[in-house]
């Protein structure tokens, strides 16, 4: 059975919740998922991203750019990446912050250059923007491409903290990014 | 008396309401504007470039970009650039599309690069992001840092599209630009 | 049989070198390629690249971005694009310049980006660059991951220029991405 | 007197290398600098940010990036963007990694949002490349534009080690800065 791993930061629970929605997506598409926190970097983080057919990366959008627990992530991977371990897996991003657009496509573009120089593939964020329907669905409110956004008041993470909309976008990107694994898995 | 000259593109319209904004901001500050659309590229173009102390770019965003008529304007610049006759000239930007986000940093990037081949020196939007205040004013509700960007829907450009907040952060980030050219001419 | 279709403009030559590399690549994964020029617009084209398997992009870079003639075919796609006639195809990219960084990824970020839009899925260059081995090959001699970079002097295109091993580089590209077309198609 | 600060973090020592000579440069300007590794974050390395007229960020490219301990640093400066102490003071950059292109763009461009956040004014290159002149000069041997690049082999740090003409450029951007910096606080 296909696995794709969640590998994520989430400073205040907003992007948890929003990892918590792609797994689900993942789920929905009949592929098994593991949400991994890289707060701990241990033996079994990267056992499991080796092991892994795609792997998802989140993280807030701090500076423009990944948090800074993120980015330690991202430089303990020299080791999968000097053995290219991750090569031709299929990658995919997601990020919040507090602001509409604010520079959470600068946190995207980190997560493929990263994705990049492990050799994976990138699967992009698939879901039409509401901006340009009239289906009232709502679906891809912030316009993203790359990867999936999300946009968080001050207040404590919860059920409409990311957008709710935000939220359902987060979903549909689990789920294409599951699909597309099974089909570059079987 | 100091000189900026707004240099853009406006493919409907909503850009053109950016570009006035911004026109009035530098005016505010006390500074000549001139605005000039860059679909026609004559000598009195390239001379008024040449002899200005600050130029602003605007452009729609157009798949994550500036517009091809833009980018016409910027590969034709090779001849200036070749020269560096903009070198250490004040530089800015903004950018319209239909999405809330939607890639306009791409967009912004594009010109922050374009105005670094030329050697000039980039003014952030220094607007501090209503998502980050309790003041009411509602200003740089995008969130943006690296110029001005502005959201519109479908309709006809007018009073309220792009979005009236969108426009009243393009002024502040043009008056700000102004402030910047008089304090690096004077 | 699985095809692949380069899009790409050449200036001067020097990408068009590079086009031949990364076809050769592609004929030597076992699958179908075609080599067009985005200059023209016709109807030919758009079916062609609605046809294909993947689409790999072609600029060389002006202005740290695609040049105007490719920005052109990129706003002439909003057709396909609204129809998101290419999603779930493979894309990849490639660029030349004079310089041996010179801004060339900010022009693979504007084709990952519009590749994203268009809701395509990236491959990355995928090949080891020489600077972190011993093998002698060099190959990815500027280390290039997002896609293939080459850089050329002056002088006509030819046989040594772009650098020949930034062809040796374009030509293994090609071939990852003939691989992963006919993985992701079959 | 004018001052600046470089602000660094340097992992194996070639990025230090590429800080003194920034400092060589600004000091040649009649600037008085100081140079700051941000691996410790203490009330005096803050205190002596929001005093300076202008900063220069420095950090190795680790995964198309800044480092790891430079992000604990742009995280941690959260308090003056809060309060926009830095606003309005002059920003440049500069970076080093093993291969000749090697996503040190990506790394620049984070400093370059990271200074926008702040609000500050982003000084470019300014450096005419090697590539484009025939003075024999190897000056901007990378053709770099956004702030000063540098490549290193895997020897330890020297007088050769990053390549001696990027430390050249590196010297010509901090004379440049420097110039930037009395202009604009005169």
């Amino acid at each position: 059975m296909a696995k794709v791993v969640i590998a994520y930061h989430s400073g205040f629970g907003h992007t948890d919740v929003m990892a918590q929605r792609v797994a689900e997506g993942v789920k929905a598409a009949g592929v098994e998922v593991s949400l991994r926190k890289v707060d701990v970097l241990d033996d079994a983080l990267w056992a499991e991203l080796a092991a892994a057919d795609g792997i998802i990366f989140g993280t807030p959008t701090y500076m423009a750019n990944v948090s800074a627990p993120f980015k330690a992530f991202m430089d303990a991977s020299s080791k999968p990446w000097f053995g290219q371990l991750w090569k031709d897996k299929l990658a995919g991003g997601f990020t919040n912050s507090g602001g509409l657009s604010g520079d959470k496509l600068g946190t995207l573009q980190a997560l493929v250059h990263f994705a990049a120089q492990h050799s994976m593939i990138w699967v992009s964020q698939g879901v039409w923007p509401s901006a340009y329907s009239n289906d009232g669905k709502g679906s891809n409110r912030l316009s993203s491409w790359l990867g999936a956004m999300a946009q968080s008041g001050n207040s404590p993470a919860g059920v409409d903290n990311p957008n709710a909309e935000d939220q359902a976008s987060a979903r549909l990107f689990g789920e294409r990014f599951g699909v597309a694994v099974m089909r570059w898995s079987r």
